[in-house]
């Protein structure tokens, strides 16, 4: 990369699609999303056009807040280097999270990781856009000192030293090539969560199933929570429509107490649930331990991860034996450069890495990370499986690309984190076309 | 309260004290703080002159995105009766701390908290002065069940129910005028942190040391973290002044991995500290746990709790004997409503409350939490003793009143959260009249 090339201009805008109007991604405690994400757009003055995009996911509300704590970054970004940047990337990682006064409104935790998160996002997809590679392949081509460059061990050491990431990394080397051959022909296996939104009705539910069991899919999760006899009923039309031999994953999304989640899957267990998905509050380490205590004679895992705010948290849950599925996001910690330690710590415990997708251009990227984890990290896809949500990709501008309820690798060079421009400027909240109709039309209040 | 009085204006400010030109406040982590906090001021339609003011302390950056954070809430307060939030403030509580998009940006951490903090800071000072009470008063005259009413339980469950709370309430209620007019005599035991910040020389030291003692201080805590030797001749020198029989308290800031934390302290030994505070990340609860074991035999307690998020956190900390000292926070966590479940599961646990204070008014604010404690949960002041720093009282309206090192209980309604007029308008940042002065000097960039 060109030694001189600075980051001249950071912009960050607030994108929002109106998805709350048709129950698209509702679930037991965020019944009205608005799919959202604080959208981070990097440049440089090295005149070769190449930008850097990050987004992060939110669902509506709440997204000035992170565009906030964009602003707040923004000065300790621009005027850098970008080789300063990837040349020692642990060491720029850890100022940007530990900043000696913005560590106080985290630390690393809610809006502060979620706006370091785009723009660490933005920043990858610039690295790998310059290599001219998609990220999984620029990952993929490091080698393990170059990995580890990138990543900051505090807080973790008593859970992975760097010398045990380094074995880790080294184990697979020789090996990387068939994997990625492998994959190129395959891809990755997913799940959809599409079939099964808390606010679908019945009619709805049948209906999807069959289309996607027309599409190939194989697992399929199902939104829980808000009422058992409910859930009772729609776990039986689930299973009647995609059969037995189909996974079926259940998601409470936090509604439970400890005590509740354990009674309401006993319930539940006659579905054969492969996991239940965040049933408790995504801190609590110690009831989900107790959770996956009650529940594995009744052969159900206890998967997290999508809310699990850092990589000290995640660090807990392996050694709590409190999740037994890690589902990793690619926009709630501190970008690629923690999401490799977590990887890397997953692989420590034996515990498989099955990203949380969905959203707003959450499939695109964690595609990436899977990629990665398989090739470099564990080196097999057994129980591993990305999670896939349809919506929205009419507005990404490499979506996802599906083949056999398989992700397949991107090939275009960058992280997949670019929206349409025609989305950037219509969905801009308030002020974009399509929100300035929908309230001209009272279909929303601004 | 009057039926129908009713919330018709929020007003949330951005105030910074330049405490960082000084290095007041310095510790391991936060080197350059400028004391500062969101403040937000509640106002109704009683025409009877009351408003609320709630700040929530922050440490300069980032408090614009706190700010952002409180314009978010605001829609969902502005409009509402008082009495329909103190009626049933647990469900007020949840629909605030759960807002369905909202919550997606915390969930009940970080920057949301912080905000929502601020605005419950002010409705618990209406609440006080529309009862023309010191908030810590207004607790304790309220009977279990008023008290209970105000806590949502949500989460904690498994470790304290609704009914063990009631059983810790009632069983101190038949005592509850004893130890109020106990209070009133001799107040609350405080410690000082004032004469040991990281920024300090040596001579600052012996100096600080000196003045305190000859103002009857028997408690010291001392910052340490960033370099052994130094806190070795620093622990030595603090010694050598107040000698033996006083109580030192020692306070990392999060500096540590788990090993070397232990490994520290086992060095610092010799210099008996009382507590280690924060030693590593404030999200490691296991972490804390192996600490707490590995300087149980040295006789070393774990102190943490300043930067812990929410009561999910605490309640670990609890359930893994991670910590032997809760540092409860007055402007982190959700308000006093969080703050009361804390301190009854603290009671059932056995463990000591001694709140974090200093920064922009905690002093204030907590003394009225740690009489609350001792009057109506925990009936004693053994083990217990408040933070105190010094600086900045110039600008509260109601400042601690400390006597023979103790708190004297406020007398004057309300949650004493306010700072007085002209500091408000001065320090606004960053267009206040001192900030625009020190940038017209050159010391500070705005």
């Amino acid at each position: 990369m060109a030694v001189n090339t600075k980051i001249v201009n950071i912009e960050v805008k607030d994108i929002r699609f109106p998805t709350s109007l048709e129950g698209h991604g509702s679930d037991a405690m965020h019944t009205d999303p608005d799919y959202s994400c604080a959208y981070v757009i990097i440049r440089t003055d090295a005149g070769d056009g190449l930008e850097g995009h990050g987004p992060t996911f939110t669902i509506g509300r709440g997204t000035e807040v992170v565009v906030a704590g964009v602003k707040a970054l923004i000065p300790f970004v621009v005027g850098l280097k970008v080789a300063d940047i990837f040349g020692d990337f642990a060491t720029f990682w850890r100022k940007l999270t530990s900043e000696s006064q913005l560590r106080w409104i985290g630390p690393e935790k809610g809006v502060i990781s979620l706006a370091t998160c785009a723009v660490l996002n933005a920043l990858w997809d610039l690295w790998a856009k310059m290599a001219g590679k998609p990220l999984w392949k620029l990952l993929v081509d490091m080698t393990p000192e170059q990995l580890l460059s990138v990543i900051d061990f505090r807080y973790i050491t008593d859970a992975l030293t760097k010398e045990e990431a380094l074995q880790i990394l080294k184990a697979n080397e020789s090996t990387k090539a068939e994997r990625e051959a492998e994959l190129m022909k395959n891809g990755f296996p997913a799940y959809t969560t599409s079939t099964a939104w808390l606010g679908y009705s019945d009619e709805t539910l049948r209906e999807r199933c069959k289309a996607a069991l027309k599409d190939g899919w194989t697992w399929f999760k199902m939104k829980i929570g808000a009422n058992l006899e409910d859930d009772i009923r729609r776990a039986k039309i689930i299973r009647s429509e995609i059969g037995d031999d189909k996974v079926l994953m259940m998601d409470c999304n936090q509604r439970w107490e400890v005590s509740q989640a354990i009674d309401w899957m006993k319930r539940l267990a006659e579905f054969k649930p492969y996991w239940i998905e965040e049933p408790i509050s995504p801190d609590d380490v110690l009831g989900h331990a107790a959770i996956s205590k009650a529940l594995n004679p009744l052969g159900i895992k206890v998967a997290t991860g999508e809310q699990c705010q850092n990589r000290v948290m995640f660090k807990q849950f392996l050694q709590a034996k409190a999740l037994q599925i890690l589902q990793i996001d690619s926009c709630r910690i501190g970008g690629i450069n923690e999401v490799l330690s977590v990887i890397l710590m997953a692989r420590k415990f034996g515990v498989p890495v099955c990203p949380h997708a969905g959203g707003v251009l959450l499939c695109e990227l964690v595609h990436h990370l899977s990629m990665f984890d398989y090739v470099c990290v564990s080196g097999t896809k057994e129980g591993r499986v990305i999670e896939y949500v349809d919506h929205l990709r009419e507005h990404f501008k490499y979506p996802s690309i599906i083949k056999n309820a398989s992700y397949m690798p991107q090939k275009i060079p960058g992280y997949s984190t670019e929206l349409k421009k025609a989305s950037l400027e219509d969905y801009v909240y308030p002020e974009g076309r399509i929100w300035q109709q929908l309230a001209k039309e009272g279909k929303v209040k601004l």
